[in-house]
């Protein structure tokens, strides 16, 4: 054993709706001493995102559930605290998939180095640089593949996703419609990140109509993140042969089953809907992060992050993503 | 005018299901005399397939829905009649969209001559030579994009369409499973056409166990013409970066609204779903059309032919493609 003692939010039984304290109960365990290839980490950072809803399910996924029993899954950054492996050694700074928990144990061969020293905040590799980011730029240019002129219309272009998509979408010379949860999103997103039109979608009334005057060319990409009503709006409002990329449906993670009665669009207009993760473009990583990484640093994207402090916070900080009340790409922060 | 009478089956309102004598009528009509440019077609096949149920409603479609009053629209073969055009003779056979009627008038600019000498017999074209095959052809190449050993799942595979992709599925090396509505058809597919499989889809019970049965390795392609709840079941069955064809939805056409509930597929099995018409790959219809006819000389492709004489026997003709009591491509034939 080390002597240290872990702290884990776990997963005691799957969640119907919702995630409460009862399914994810908080425990103090004792730290093994790593095994032979394998580090701990101490973690700095941790990612919450939507999908992580998904993995607490046992409905077929992209990735195994997170088994009962386990500290739920999420990317975590942290700092190497014990290493059992000649790549990496204490104080090493590595991002990898982790858990709800202080400590994470992991073989080196599933971390990723991280240079501390290349001036980049370390957060924004769980934001722009990270899957985020890399989630808007293969979803966009990939599935979505725009042409300058189109129309692309975005969902939760507030989030931390869709506020990335929308403004590689401007930079590829497209004009760029918005749906958000609220008036100050929607000015952020016109004012700040140049979208040109945005909609706010607690207030605009009927979706369709909303969309439609929105968009008086019609729809050739949209980019989906929310699923439900919105989506099934949309598929109205789509050009012939227009692209459908989609990205999780968070409004189907909470046990709602969607009914989407206008899929008939896609033979009417011969329209693509395609569904992709990240990592389906695990091999272009690299050609992803370099690119965002110089926009970055050319001042061409903008992009928030919303850490909140404390890992006891970390159940209630989730619940943010379902409510739209996080104001950026959400995150724990754990104090060194 | 021209001293003719043109009997014509039109649409008097749109129907909300299965099309009746109300609201698709006959009536004899004085035959007007044709205009410079324009040839008088005295039909001889007229194409009855499941999308002139769509172009009956004013839903959005891929073409403008029939207007109220007019003869309801089909491909047909004819012979020319009388011509106002000098690149069409009297004689001439001729196919173009049409309608349900003896004669049909058209500008010579949306005919396609046939050739009545090649000694293929003329209803061909309107089957595995014509819009039927290239759906097939291209629905499954271009959208399907198979590799060989892949599984492909295709609905109505005993029809029209789905009896010609299965056997280019075949001749592109994958395993090939169909669902049909008959012992008869399934037995047909199998010991004719060459299927691996086949799921009588009205006695198998729960599609998902079926389809899960019948393809052990999973579905990379589902060649989809039905829509409703083999469609939404199928999903479940699908691989990883599977890719599915969306070729019209009979079972929707007849005011049925379905509601898919596991399109959540498309995220957790980065699949694509994409609907197409056969107009979409109209620049490739002379390569598509040679190779169908290289594939049937060499005996490669089999296919029916539902050849129901008579003109006034249409619309009971017509209901056949929606109890799947037709036997083969659908059509109407007109004694010369």
């Amino acid at each position: 054993m080390t002597g240290l003692t872990n702290r884990q939010y776990y997963l005691a039984s799957r969640p119907k709706a919702a995630p409460t304290s009862a399914e994810v109960p908080m425990r103090d365990v004792a730290l093994a001493a790593p095994s032979t290839g394998e580090v701990i980490i101490k973690n700095m950072f941790i990612s919450l995102d939507p999908a992580i809803r998904g993995w607490m399910s046992d409905a077929p996924n992209y990735i195994k559930p997170i088994p009962i029993g386990d500290a739920v899954r999420s990317s975590v950054i942290g700092r190497v605290h014990k290493s059992a492996s000649d790549d990496y050694v204490e104080g090493d700074v590595v991002m990898t998939f982790g858990g709800w928990e202080t400590y994470t144990t992991a073989p080196a061969a599933a971390l990723n180095k991280l240079d501390e020293s290349a001036g980049v905040p370390l957060s924004n590799f769980l934001s722009v640089l990270g899957p985020t980011g890399l989630t808007a730029y293969f979803g966009l240019l990939n599935v979505g593949k725009p042409k300058a002129g189109d129309t692309v219309l975005v969902s939760a272009a507030a989030g931390a996703v869709g506020s990335i998509v929308g403004q590689i979408a401007k930079l590829k010379g497209c004009r760029v419609v918005g749906m958000a949860g609220s008036d100050e999103k929607c000015a952020w997103i016109k004012d700040e990140l140049g979208f040109d039109e945005a909609i706010n979608y607690k207030t605009c009334g009927d979706f369709e109509t909303a969309i439609n005057a929105a968009c008086p060319e019609g729809v050739d990409i949209y980019f989906d993140n929310v699923g439900g009503d919105i989506f099934d709006s949309a598929l109205l409002c789509l050009n012939k042969h227009a692209r459908v990329a989609v990205c999780g449906w968070i409004s189907s993670y909470n046990g709602e089953v969607p009914h989407f009665k206008n899929l008939w669009q896609l033979v009417a207009e011969s329209v693509t809907i395609q569904g992709f993760v990240v990592l389906d473009y695990i091999d272009q990583f690299p050609e992803g992060i370099g690119q965002l990484v110089q926009w970055v640093m050319a001042g061409k994207l903008q992009f928030k992050e919303d850490i909140v402090d404390g890992l006891d916070n970390i159940l209630p900080a989730f619940l943010k993503l379902f409510d739209g009340s996080n104001d950026g790409k959400l995150m724990i922060r754990i104090a060194e």
